[in-house]
């Protein structure tokens, strides 16, 4: 049986580009799991064919090739990891109407969160204080469901929790550009994600806001965005 | 036993819309699993204070309330009957690999196929065209997945096939509106279209397409789009 699941960790191929919250979001499932995998960076001005090859359809990352098959999509990632490594205690609640309700807030975040992230700070003149507006309305959203629990889905660490927080990641570049205090707005939201930071993976696997907000920096001057 | 599945089946209510696919992805499955249930119609001008209450972050049909609690999001909720009515056979794939490429052309549709469809029938003039253009490449994406498989996960109809069939029943209106004929561009797509309809659960839940047409085109003349 060990040697089975070493062969199998072994064949665990990540397609990454580091400051990708849906990125960190495998690699966070990938941690949860103690699985060890390869990590191949992605280079966008030069997409891989081995990207090309194993995501046809969309041509992004992240891409998790499990003995050799490909599985695209974060959240469709992270639920593969969940149900493929068992072993390990499971991210989506095994209730059947809690795990309905944390696939709707995984949802609700990639339908969300990304494009508001994006818009605060690539935003400029007086777009900026709508799109602030915005995002600060879809976080206290997320702060209504997380209200007094330590993580979304109640006691423990979970499927929600690993879809959300690698956006945290870009929290300081969000509020240097944007101009805007997140503690002040959603104190118990920032508070969950320090909590989340405590686990070894999430903090092995989100880059440092620093890191972030130099990379964000790059793109908005090579975008004309400053 | 009996009686337990009785009762369960009494507190089954579905908020819908009639013309609206999402809607009736859910009647699909549940006809699939042999569920009774109440269907409440919305209005749409009028929202109820029960379409509010279900589903305050989106206010959106279709909501399933199962013994008072409500799921919402159409392909959440046909997972969510998939795996609370598990004694007859599964929509989603038991082996994890397909289950996570079902759920990944589930999320395809549910990203390309709802505004694909919407943008080639209430569009005009000059964008026409494009619209049509990337309507047809949406679907032959599709067909390709489809290829010469009898349903999209093979011999037995599934989660894909409930995920995208509602939207056939729009394909009348396109066509008129659009000027374009979805069968000579994609008969396989086409001919997979006609051997859902033969299945009694997708018969039953798909309203004849010369009453989406006429829904269509009161819905044009409202919003000035003629």
């Amino acid at each position: 049986y060990y040697t089975k699941v070493k062969m199998a960790e072994a064949n665990v191929v990540l397609l990454d580009f580091w400051p990708s919250s849906y990125g960190m979001r495998v690699k966070i499932a990938l941690a949860e799991k103690g699985i060890t995998y390869e990590c191949k960076q992605e280079d966008f001005q030069a997409k891989s064919s081995l990207l090309l090859e194993t995501n046809p359809v969309h041509k992004m990352i992240p891409v998790l090739i499990h003995n050799g098959k490909p599985i695209c999509e974060s959240l469709n990632i992270v639920q593969y990891i969940d149900e493929a490594w068992n072993h390990k205690p499971s991210l989506l609640p095994s209730d059947l109407y809690k795990r309905s309700q944390a696939r709707f807030w995984g949802d609700y975040i990639d339908k969300n969160v990304y494009n508001s992230v994006k818009r605060v700070w690539t935003g400029k003149g007086k777009e900026q204080e709508e799109h602030n507006k915005q995002f600060i309305e879809c976080l206290k959203t997320l702060e209504d469901e997380l209200a007094n629990k330590p993580y979304f889905g109640g006691e423990d660490f979970g499927y929600v929790d690993v879809a959300l927080v690698p956006f945290t990641s870009w929290f300081y570049t969000v509020e240097t550009f944007g101009k805007l205090s997140i503690e002040e707005e959603c104190p118990k939201l920032v508070a969950w994600a320090k909590r989340c930071m405590q686990k070894d993976s999430v903090a092995t696997s989100l880059p440092h806001p620093h890191k972030i907000y130099a990379f964000a920096l790059q793109y908005k001057q090579r975008h004309g965005l400053e």
